[in-house]
């Protein structure tokens, strides 16, 4: 399991004036889906094709739920941010991708910066995800249009208890898909890095090695993050920054609570990752010794052997065995009683012949359970 | 030893409303044990079959203790949370196991969920028991039937201090049991090392180091529980969530007390685990080491000798050597003094013969008294 | 990659009074610039030769930039401390290069400590800049003269936003432009530790492990600049010296976050140092391994051929086998299969050709993704 | 140096009622032995053989030193509980050892658990003495009779200081003995450490590796008893638990240093004994690299020359040089010149010879002075 | 590098009395120097023979150092406290060397308790400096007389700064010259590393692995005691015990600067000692690795030549080979393209000729700038 970005480092160059925005060089169609409702059943959905439609959006009534999907032009991204007040740090820490999670307050809203994380054909992608978090409304930020917030949707059009919520609890309930999202993630890596651990045991190969490296990276990358999330929910459950209600904040409590958990399985894991190095390693040299210990011994039975029918090659004239009928059957018996001599030797001591029984013990022996957990 | 969940992560999906329950695919029966008593003897016990009964529970006078074994159908789980006040978050995280031990705060009462650890047929069994404690009432739930509070259901029957205490005390009395529970298992952890310590010494094999590793997962995995116990029973020791007398508190300290040891134990299995990692790593060297040396010594010994055979092998004509009566034993004894010259040159080295002192000596010097404590 | 630093330790002999300068034995000249802007185009640039300008400036209206290049003379540094009132000690922690990136309070002004990092021909340099922050002026110190201000400069001269605002708004546009600078060494940093990664897996040698220390090296000098800088940053942010508006406070976070993410990075490419340290360990004994293990098979098939023909070398009377005609061709077939026998044992064992298909599968699972971000 | 322990692990069953005590199977005959002095030159001691003898004891005007030497029966313990209104969960801690080193206050009297360490037979034995602290009195328990108080005894008897004190003064005087009695421990250990270096560098064995090892556990153990006194011990300090007075503090103080030092050499003893593993497992390799440069570098010298001699055994019948007289004495010739050249080259490569020199350099540079302090 | 101490840890007995005096057991003869100063050019300098002259020295007017070289006999010591006041555990530090780096209050008085760190011979020595730092005067202990403080005293006769400010600022410039008297051990450390880390590269030796563990103890030191200094002034430039006025605690925050900023550097150094060993073991293991390479390689060359010589060397009558004139100098040919054949193989896998290239190119490539700073 490798990790892939959507986003690729975007910064304006340095010194440039703050707020600068660094778009992709080609930057991606920008939609904007926006889902007003409030108690009592009201609920109005439209996408808005001219951003000064937002205006009007912005002084509408009840809860309004702004998505934006892609960044579009530089005008228009500025021109929302006009609209809803957004502080021009805030509006460039959504776009400079990626920033780290986090939460930050401003007058008139909050800004948080969450990343969401998602297999893709078994490899994990991250991707930053912006909220702009105001009175009566929330501006989610996505830079590739993704389904991932579709739930949700789902909440609201069925009328759920979402509807009769304020937008604290809308950006709550976006934010916790996002965390919840790194469980199937974190199961996926656990799965991997079992499967790890058995060919690390079983079948050490080069392989091997860039994968427990791979997996180490990742954890690091994704515990990284998760601890940022962790520390940015605590903020949001201890109503920190003053907009989050207290119903809301017990919400943002148990969101915090998911982030500890994934957290320490993360950390279990790199622990595990750790242990599985040197496990390897260890593996390593174990069957290299095996390898080269049946060699050795070969040489080391036949050398002596060796050295004997060389003693009886020797030329000289007076060589009283040589003349002997018995002496050429006597060597071989001489010979073969040496081989069998060293060979039991050897088995005694354990240097050949035992390596196979340690691997039927240890196969009955494999840790039982995955890392997962 | 290996560790064993009776539970397997349950979550729901992601993007679910908060509070939804992940019951098992087949979900356990359900049985309501219930333990009324007060000061004065005053003591009735029932088993609750029907869901409604609990209503006249609760409005019963003296201590309560309803004891939950299996969770049962999700509109009963529900129902038993809307007698008693449970906040939906509290009651998912009941039900969607594994959730990391806490303490946390609703109105009307607390939530503690702790980790019941067991040795199961020497293998470490973690399973998740969830209390929620009221101002005169103590829920309990268990996913499996188990006998684990016998001891506190015997201390109550037997009209002991507990029946005179509130609730509380209660809570106290099952939590402080769980923690107890520990003990036999890092117990049994600490002979486990043990043995894998004098195996790594005396007979290191793939099957130890796959027995470091494991315990190592082990003792990562209980270390991280008990973390959290420890830091649950801290908040309730100072009696910050506002429910636990200033006379239980100190009860709670006493289980704090054991939840520190139990982790300060556990902390120094930890680096004993990577100290054994080690060891194993440089007795496989050793071992290995010594091998190779015995082999190579006795190649080294015969290779000048053959190269001497080899010598009076040669067809010149006019070699004087090979037409003296005294050459052939001439070269026996050349061949021997070699010989003996290298073996003793070895053995001044050490180069031979002294492993087995060292083994030997280590004998003698191996480190008493096991790991544990 | 590796470090190069434009400045070396200068201390004053240890027992010097407090505040002594250690001035460079061949002090470089002293070029300073000054800036005068305000609201309403208000914009003065002037170069002051003689020291004793700056009273006039000093006393000028609008916020004032004093950029000194060089350190020049001592007398001339003591004059311009006088003039602005500058405290001994902060004199010399500019003077006395290198101090620890930091914020210091004094009365009348502040002291910020900062180090600049730019990338010259591939190597990464470091060198301190000091910035005396006063209400209405900002002094900054180089040693050497360099154009890392020039953007700032340039938005000075084309009347943005920065000629309306105070002088810690200028402070923090120069403190800012120089953290960001460490983005380009730490993204090369990133490209160079790729590449090390590269040479890891594929061609271990002397140079990857000197390469790996160096960039550990680096790293760990960076990430300790970096650590110094968020907390100076930080103490800015939050406002604690008393010097900072609201309004520029907002800014300072932004700065600080920025130094966060810097400092992240630079603590997983550390992580990530070590896990290469062992990959290289690994990498060179399994290279070896595949060395020794080759080289050792075809000893081990020669060993007993060899022995073989030292049979029919030997010259008893008495070899009935040396007198049939079908013996030598006999001999050869036996050895033949002895070796392919050999040749077949060891392939199904993996002892050879396994080597080659674990390159080929390594290479298709190389990580993805350098260790950027 | 190993470590023993004076108590194995008691603790009541699981979910026994809270305070229960878990005395030995054969508890150890209790003597109490009580010293009543005050002002003045007031001095009482005599043995109590009934326990009620200490109601009377409890009355008595001045500091009253009850000193428990063995637990014997539980009935007893309880009354001596009773009598000084001793919390029953303080009582079980003193009885249900080991405990971690710790202060507790409980109402009318606080509870200190400290360990003693010594040496017996160059081993380190520790034991838990625990301290009620009430308002004129203390009480020692022990479970075996030790003399490591006789220092206070006879300075309370030569009507030192100490007799002007109050309670806590004493409670100081006899903690602050068994503080210091870790000064003999940890030198001990620093020579043993320091003798396991010696043999790391110049003999590493299987000997060194369990030695080393046994050092870190018994490193591990004493550091983590430490860390807890000096824990407790700032407690006292600081007056925190409202028992100790001003005057008294400063003297707490002192202890608390001698603590922190104790602790701060612990520390380093850890980190040197991970560097003398490491050493350890460098020194092996380095030994064996050698003998098995030697070894192969005997086997590449001759390995040549038997090829040479293998040359001219062949049985061609046109080989002209076997019939030339010179070619005897030209074949040794060249196979002395082969393995000359051979001999020089690999010297050069510094391959052979260079071992001894390494030896030699390394003995005048090994470092001095031994880890202590 | 190695480190020497001029003091051998002395306590009192296990179980003295608090305030003890462990005095050498040939104590150092005492010599008290006394300085007193004060404003307006007033000076008088004196050498105190007989203790009770500091009755009068302590009434007088103006700022007193009181410097007292050697501890001379416990009974003048006394005097000196009575005298001036000093408590007895103050005392007992002073004289009971070592102590940990640290800073007490007492009435009427603080303890500062410092390291020096000097060059002698190569080798770096430390040595315990005391002061009592009272209202108008500063007694300095030092066990050794040593010309450390001579600028100060310097600075005092030439009427500097010094002389117009009182005994708190006199306390300040004692400890900075301690303090200061760092950098060039650290400086010389610095140097050392670089030397091992080339050593480590081009000829690592068991003399390069004593050195990185010398250095790494002598680095744990230093980092240890200047991590308390760092403590110990943080405490004094943050007035927290009461004596440091509001502008001498700038001086004392300049000293805590430099304490970090050696601090720091010590840190880095220890994970470059690190880094280092890992380096040793893997630069020996390369070498080790060319070294049996080489040998291998040429052992399997000859070994299948030695094989085809044994071939012909067979006495089976019907080998038609024999007779054949072209075949001897044919068997030749066929050995020689053998070898070749091998050679070429060898040479193309990077077998052989490959180590000498990876020097050359190691060379070009070594980290650049030394550990410092």
């Amino acid at each position: 399991m490798v990790q892939r970005f959507a986003f690729h480092g975007r910064r304006p160059p340095v010194g440039a004036r703050p707020g600068s925005l660094a778009l992709p060089a080609e930057p991606s169609p920008r939609s904007i889906h926006v889902i007003e409702y409030g108690p009592g059943g009201h609920l109005v959905e439209r996408d808005v094709v001219d951003v000064e439609e937002l205006v009007e959006v912005r002084g509408a009534k009840g809860v309004k739920w702004i998505e934006v999907n892609g960044f579009g032009d530089e005008a228009g991204l500025r021109r929302i941010g006009e609209i809803f007040g957004i502080h021009p740090l805030a509006l460039a820490d959504v776009v400079n991708v990626p920033q780290r999670p986090k939460v930050e307050s401003y007058e008139g809203h909050d800004l948080v910066i969450a990343w969401m994380a998602r297999l893709v054909e078994r490899e994990c992608e991250l991707e930053q995800v912006s909220f702009i978090v105001g009175a009566d409304y929330v501006i989610s930020f996505e830079e590739e249009e993704e389904d991932v917030f579709d739930p949700v949707r789902v909440r609201i059009r069925g009328g759920a208890l979402i509807c009769t919520m304020s937008a604290d609890y809308l950006a709550y309930a976006l934010i916790d898909t996002l965390i919840d999202g790194y469980y199937p993630v974190v199961e996926a890596l656990g799965e991997a890095m079992e499967t790890i651990e058995n060919e690390t045991i079983d079948q050490p190969s080069r392989r091997t090695m860039t994968q427990i490296h791979a997996a180490r990276r990742l954890i690091l990358r994704l515990a990284r993050a998760m601890r940022q999330h962790r520390d940015a929910l605590s903020t949001l459950a201890r109503g920190e920054n003053g907009r989050i209600g207290p119903e809301v904040r017990l919400y943002f409590r148990d969101s915090y609570d998911h982030a500890v958990q994934i957290n320490e399985v993360l950390e279990s894991y790199r622990e595990i990752a750790v242990s599985l190095m040197e496990m390897y390693l260890s593996s390593l040299s174990i069957r290299m010794n095996e390898v080269m210990k049946v060699l050795t011994v070969i040489s080391t039975i036949f050398i002596p052997l060796t050295f004997l029918v060389g003693v009886y090659g020797m030329n000289f004239e007076y060589m009283p065995e040589l003349r002997q009928r018995w002496a050429y059957p006597a060597v071989w018996a001489l010979m073969v009683g040496v081989a069998v001599t060293m060979v039991i030797f050897f088995r005694r001591k354990g240097w050949i012949g035992g390596g196979e029984e340690d691997d039927a013990e240890a196969e009955s022996d494999e840790p039982r359970g995955g890392p997962t957990a």
